[in-house]
């Protein structure tokens, strides 16, 4: 017999070999155990469909097993303590405000596996996790936390394929039963470790986009400054110093500078990180050492920084499309003309080339930095993003990536060309918002080039496939240059 | 031994026995069951490959075993006899009307699991299903109706992940097995019952975007509704009563009015039906009785309904952004400017701060209602939505949904904020357009207002998770606050 | 005692209940199986990762087991002798270049299979393949090639699920049991045949989007020859016989032209080899013959042409939004104006009917066919195409496709409704632009409605069912009328 490790038992390997179903036999059985539900709501019904779908037997326990409504067809419905002898795992689908009925069913539920799928409705209602209460109400049986990111609703309309829940547990071999199961319902399932992760499940589904958090808060921070900013170089200025009153300006002009700006910055924010671990990795001359905390959490959130960032563009683009149908652009237009006409002066109307090709970039770079823009907005679509190779996909969101950095950057430069020189751009001695912005951007792009040059890109490539400098390790070399 | 059917070589079996492999070899034993595909067209040969794929030996059933064409590598062509001798489970992939020549076959055919998977190109083509015609030839075969959903590309490009199919047919074991191959090629099996479901399984494939229906119908009421009427109000009324041919406004102007009113429209009976039902749930106190039959299509479509929506908005946005290149406003503009001149008049001319500051709110909040309209569409696209979590998920659909609509609303208020008292405005009697646009989101918006009101809200909420009001069900409660 | 054919029922529920862990025991002693991996780089990690969640045992085998950095919780680290031991399939996440370490392992790595899933860095870097070289150094041993196109980040999020793997090597059993690791894994298997097929295999993660290349290539091959010709029409024309400068407008106005133009004919090409294909299958008068090599690759990457052309399109739809706010623009309608006054002629401010309805329904086609374009591209994302059934797929990409194409070229035609009898338009005896681009789409559509007429529409449905016409084949049309 081939007991690889000696860990299961020998029953185990024993009924294999002594029931000889044959292969169709063997698998229909094996997906055919019974399982148990207590708990006849939503979730329980929408559990009960799907584990039925999925080749297994379903019991519903219940107090009334005859007054209980509608269950999935080809599910029976009994007591408790029937239902929880009739299969060795049992799913609890109640509140945990009605555990306590499990307490006189622990007869019943000895030896059993648990699955606790409960949620709170708030972080911090009780002092331990749902799973660990249970554990106490019941301790002969064995309790594993999961499941609990499982909406009814995506339960029913069968959208499990490749989602991924967690589980966590005391018991290798309970949890190991559920796994099957999940992966039988075709979840992908993630060990947590042991029962103590409990609390960390349970706050799981009570998250808001944990992720989008800190790309958020810079936006806004970042929006709130250049606002301020703006306001006072532009509306609070002009009401000072020339006394007119150009609030109106607030809604789109003033909108329409501070959103590419945020834009901008919010995009070179995405590309910074990986510049500064390319530095760290050259400096250390390894990429075997972990990057700080803070460097982590920054890399993790730089596919929201992006999509961030394509937000602002895009009510950039919008904003600046309905420029000639706004009343004041018009007035001004027309303005201009009947000034013109009234004091016969035909200077400005000569046509300035130098200006219409420098606007005529302008927009160029802009349009395509948009369209760059877009283009890695899609791919970061997880069904395209899934689609790509990896190669691909990093070609995209590097090379592609820190092109549109550089075409919108640029977008920005020639934004300013025939201003910055003009002592009128600064206002109460402070630079205008486009400068301000084009500071980080350009700290990035320079740094990327630095990286770039053939001695220090040669270097890098080196480290990145595991190769490493310093001499003390110089005998782990070989075991680096691992895949 | 385990000789599942005599067909399959000596050495094969001898080897499964003979190496005590363990569980691997009993792995692979499992799931190299020979499977039976009768019909070597397209849908055939794509199933066979994607059989092979997923771990089975395929025999084709042909009657010129030896001139048909190129099959996928690996699987072996017989005769139909011999074919439906070596397997259990035969895949039927031919059409209908050949059926017949399987009624010499029935003595070979007797104890095997048929699967169906035949279409018809029309609805009512015949009198009973193809399903139901085959075991009526082959009274002794079990037929399962089921897989026919799949295409021959899909099955060859192994796009079947995830993919839901439709089982149904008399026999449960036999359902099963087949269930556990399409399991096994990667898709999800739902069970519709019994064999007396095939003709809904066969009119599947038919359908052409069944839940796009009702919506696209209401879309194009309403559009043929608003558009005649403005059709009457703006170009007949300026004909008649002011002798005007303004009808090259129908191609932009009048069609640019139509599809934001419709947008509108559509947006907020997309949002009625949730506030519909959470009032049922409050007169009724209870969660657990059924909503009435029109409540339940509406509110399945309300996805369909946003989603067109936001094709309306989209017609709507770029229909305003190509406004400034038209001939006719050009041309106003420019008559407006030499009309000026030629009267000398200069009043029109002052700059008017109302005016500035109205119609630039309104560009924003058309601008920032559009952006969220975007945001809505992008996470109702399956990949996205789908890794959301369902708390998340509610958030945007809900909270960012109303908050849409309220933004839109106010972007229509706008609109007629100067204009609703001005007697010009009701041409002919009857109120603008814009007007009769903003009572069902008014309605809408009104009713979400008086739901979160705090002690509604806390009766919904409780509602929500299972409590009931009414004293004759108290028993129940405990039950009902199932998950 | 239980025979898979009949009902078994008694004997199944027999052996549940007599073994105490039925198959649930079976089941997880199935996927307790051990597993080895060499080396512990990221690659080796996250696999281990991997297949510890899949349900295996796993164990690496290191040349220092007990300073290789952390590895994920649950595996055990030993020599690679000891693991080699350990285990009968053995992962290989080592780079090429210290593969010779296995020679010395021969006698350990005899009868087990060795998964190979290194990579090179370049095409061509050594003269065979890394799985022959592997082979040739441990010929003892099965080597199985696949599994390559996993990147060590796509394992560690666990984004497996339903992406599909090949696989090669010269032992059917060897392979079959590396496919079952990677099935438990979510992955689906491809068999690409024997271990010659290697070098395909690795050359594959090496390749940058192989089936966008062609669409690439057409799309800058008809905007540098559109560009070129227009440059010389338009620039070139108006500086030597009219010596004018208008070399400003070849950043906004000339790329507006060229873009649209590209657009459209790539659209076109998109629907040419469909139309095509049509015309060989009525005159070959059967659909089993392969197409030409030339159509095959076309027809393959029509799905990247139209994105190439959506992409087009999207540009030149910004390109139109911003024409009013350039600065050329505006200064021509000033002038325009004060021109108009100084002159005081009248004439050309007579509002001109015809021009209003023209230019009117020339945006509204651009827009209308603009959006069906948006709607083709969304339908063509992974996700929401994989949610349509067959029959709607091809109906958005076959019916509203050719109506995109269709009202696209109503667009170009209006363009042009009022200039093709000009003399003026032809400068140097050359056609403009959007006369060339027309070509193409014409053809398309004259075609496709050929296609469409009753006759030739019945006879395509019928050859597409699989009817044949020459009468050499008469016995052939009953097998050919299989699905």
């Amino acid at each position: 017999m081939i007991v690889t490790s000696g860990v299961m038992e020998e029953a185990e390997v024993e009924s294999v070999s002594m029931n000889p179903l044959g292969r169709k036999g063997a698998a229909m059985a094996t997906s055919q155990e019974q399982l148990c539900i207590f708990g006849t709501g939503d979730l329980g019904r929408s559990l009960g469909l799907r584990l039925l779908q999925s080749g297994y037997r379903v019991a519903y326990g219940s107090r009334r097993p005859h007054s209980c409504g509608p269950l999935p067809e080809g599910s029976r419905v009994m007591s408790h303590e029937a239902a929880a002898k009739a299969a060795r795992l049992i799913f609890i689908c109640v509140h945990r405000e009605h555990y306590t009925f499990m307490e006189t069913l622990a007869p019943y539920l000895k030896g059993k596996v648990l699955v606790d799928l409960s949620n709170n409705l708030k972080k911090g209602m009780y002092p331990e996790p749902n799973a660990a209460y249970l554990q106490s109400l019941v301790p002969g049986a064995t309790v594993v936390k999961g499941l609990n990111t499982l909406s009814a609703w995506a339960l029913q309309k069968g959208l499990l394929t490749g989602k991924q829940v967690c589980l966590c547990g005391d018991s290798k071999r309970a949890k190991q039963a559920v796994a099957e199961v999940a992966t039988k319902m075709g979840l992908t399932v993630l060990d947590r470790g042991a029962l103590s992760a409990a609390q960390e499940l349970e706050d799981f589904p009570l998250q808001l986009f944990p992720e989008w958090r800190l790309p958020l808060r810079i936006a806004v921070g970042l929006t709130a400054f250049f606002f301020f900013y703006l306001f006072i170089r532009d509306v609070i200025y002009a009401y000072v110093e020339e006394e007119k009153d150009i609030s109106y300006r607030i809604m789109v002009s003033l909108a329409n500078k501070v959103f590419p700006i945020v834009s901008l910055v919010m995009l070179s924010l995405c590309y910074l990180p990986g510049v500064i671990a390319a530095f760290f990795q050259l400096y250390r001359g390894t990429k075997y050492k972990r990057f700080p905390n803070w460097l982590d959490r920054w890399m993790l959130c730089r596919k929201q920084m992006g999509l961030v960032a394509l937000g602002f563009a895009f009510l950039h683009a919008i904003y600046t499309f309905i420029i000639p149908i706004r009343y004041s652009v018009r007035h001004a237009l027309i303005s201009r003309v009947v000034d013109e006409m009234k004091n016969n002066k035909t200077t400005p109307f000569d046509f300035d080339y130098t200006e219409a090709w420098g606007t005529d970039s302008f927009y160029v770079l802009g349009i395509l930095g948009f369209f760059l823009y877009v283009l890695l907005g899609l791919t970061s679509l997880p069904s395209v993003g899934g689609s790509l190779s990896w190669r691909e996909f990093s070609f995209i969101q590097s090379k592609l990536g820190h092109l549109t950095l550089l075409i919108c950057t640029a977008h920005g430069y020639i934004y300013g060309w025939n201003k910055f020189l003009r002592l009128s751009t600064y206002k109460w001695y402070t630079p205008p918002g486009y400068m301000l912005c084009l500071v980080v951007p350009s700290v990035v792009l320079v740094l990327k080039m630095l990286i770039l040059l053939p001695c220090v890109d040669r270097t890098l490539t080196r480290i990145r496939q595991g190769w490493e400098r310093s001499p003390s390790n110089a005998t782990e070399k070989s075991t680096a240059t691992n895949l």
